[in-house]
């Protein structure tokens, strides 16, 4: 929400009420809050009225918020009306099944046929976790699906049920990320998840392997700032935080490791495109001008295939133990385990509403007007 | 090689002469070079003196010097002291086969009983391969195995049959790399290995998701160096390029990403941990006094099972001409491919005899002496 303040005038409708007193003008943005039952109901709306099925619209809707609860606000329903856009262009199919490509024991192959990746991907998970179940391991891998917004998303879908989960995605027409020593770019900005189940709250994980992600370049971008730390290489060269050398320049997002260690990143970022990529038979030969379009790795492991389910579990927490009770740097800072925080998130949101910021909310108004949709209340 | 000089004396064994004249006394490090044939008998010679059968000695021997090979001095024969002594103290099994605990289409996982790593890591590439072939992918997590050593000497294994393969390692019985926000180490210096079948040469990837292996901070240590950049954080919680924090001190090793993205690096030690440690039922709850025994997990995807092979390589290496014709920072260093220089390395040791520095021809010496055995000619 966005309140425009001039010389002496107070703003109310905070918390705390704002007067501004020593300058002329000043712009508020605040975060609203949008009950967790009314967003799921607009978006799966919007997508409804854009041409996707009632079964398929719920998946997409459920898959979007899931990122805003978990707080992954760059891969939320801020990409909403995105998705929108692609399916009344045509561009994404709106209802369907993906097509089974190769299955064997442990593993199948899928074309989605750009069907959503925000459909597919739970589909995916649990086709990986059928095998895992028998097999020991499942792996699906899906090419052509649109766009699949945040990994993090899916991962409760396994943990849940006591299941291991890694999941990888990356777009072969896209090149954000520079491999060691270059600057120019080659990689899509490949993201990794991890979920393990605990005997309190799973891990969850989901970052990339790269120095920062496409989509806080662009927030920093749209927000005028710099970034918190040196993450990109300009075109020319240099190491650098300002947004603008990779969203306006020639330059490039660093592999993590930066200067020294980005080797390790390189590394990572190869292995993420030949997983997805390359067994997908979906690289730059296939899909460099396919947009948005992924390809998805989902790899479901079974704890008690290889061992006991008390025994694996006692290990994990231990180790977790072990990490919450390391001396910390900062003793007002403890060690926090991967997830810990979006899972708090996430409950305190379902209880109190949604947070939307001021990148995403104008976006939702401005997709409501077009589709003649009622707003949610905030 | 040692040489020792004092003033105006000349030293002519190397390739250049070298003369004292501004100091008293220089002791000179040189590498020396061993056939490869005679350094493989040498070590093959002294693992069966220790109590390894024929076949042990011969597999052990081959991983150690294929570590050296690829340049992977601090995993190579450098180790050899250690697997003699731990073969004559009968805390490493020089015979048997490891035992089969569980098996599914899928995985299969091992107890090693404490034979060695460098025996059993190829039976069970072997093992995964196999099962990769008609599953699609193959794992194996064996646990209780003495020191894997590189995980680079096993990749090839699968990569010269067209397999995919990433390994991983690590020691519950070893705690070296913080937790992000951590003063105080909780993980062992968990290595990942990844290769990749291409049309040319394979990708061999070996690395650490920590800021420095600990054996290389062991190595800068022994001579007296600081490490090439901040990669340990002191008892008192300072970032430091200083080994004697971690060696001497209560320091830990930084998780990849150091102060800023150290997060990423946790989150993959987390990983690697689960899936070696956790998996295998054999944490530091087990395992917490077993020395340098190892979890090693291998995983083999066959790419043929996903898509055609000729649409995998053709992905891949068209991904790999993407990285080498990236526009490099420094255009004296094009960017290269991870496993590039190893396998030249390897080439050229493999014609002109196998390189052993200061730090380990001396302990080979010392060794053959106490078994009596013949060193090897340089």
């Amino acid at each position: 929400m966005v309140y425009s303040l001039t010389a002496n005038e107070t703003l109310t409708k905070l918390d705390f009420p704002v007067t501004l007193t020593f300058c002329r003008k000043i712009e508020v943005f605040c975060m609203v809050r949008v009950q967790l039952a009314e967003l799921l109901q607009f978006t799966e709306a919007c997508l409804t009225q854009a041409g996707a099925s009632a079964e398929v619209a719920k998946a997409m809707a459920h898959s979007l918020v899931q990122g805003d609860l978990l707080g992954f606000r760059t891969h939320g329903v801020r990409r909403l009306p995105y998705n929108v856009k692609q399916l009344q262009a045509g561009r994404m199919k709106g209802s369907g099944e993906p097509q089974i490509l190769r299955r064997r024991a442990a593993i199948e192959t899928w074309d989605a046929e750009s069907l959503s990746g925000l459909y597919v991907a739970p589909l995916a998970v649990q086709r990986a976790m059928s095998m895992a179940r028998t097999a020991g391991t499942g792996t699906v891998v899906v090419k052509r699906c649109e766009h699949v917004a945040s990994l993090a998303a899916y991962l409760q879908q396994a943990t849940d049920q006591g299941l291991l989960i890694t999941m990888m995605a990356a777009t072969p027409a896209q090149a954000s990320v520079a491999p060691h020593g270059a600057r120019s770019p080659v990689f899509s900005p490949n993201p990794y998840g991890m979920g393990v189940p605990t005997r309190g709250a799973p891990i969850l994980l989901d970052m990339s392997f790269s120095m920062t992600a496409a989509g806080k370049v662009r927030q920093a971008y749209d927000r005028n700032e710099r970034l918190p730390w040196p993450a990109i290489v300009s075109g020319s060269g240099e190491i650098t935080d300002n947004p603008a050398d990779y969203i306006d320049g020639n330059g490039a997002i660093l592999p993590l490791g930066g200067a020294d260690l980005g080797y390790k990143g390189y590394g990572l970022c190869l292995m993420s495109e030949i997983f997805t990529l390359g067994l997908s038979n979906y690289g730059r030969l296939q899909g460099a001008h396919d947009g948005e379009m992924n390809t998805l790795y989902v790899q479901v492991t079974d704890p008690e295939a290889f061992g006991t389910r008390d025994d694996f579990l006692a290990v994990t927490d231990d180790l977790l133990n072990r990490c919450r009770k390391a001396a910390a740097i900062d003793p007002s800072e403890p060690v926090r385990i991967p997830g810990e925080r979006a899972l708090a998130l996430a409950e305190e949101q379902q209880r109190t509403g949604v947070l939307l910021d001021e990148l995403t909310w104008p976006r939702l108004q401005h997709l409501a007007k077009k589709l003649g949709m009622e707003i949610p209340t905030v």
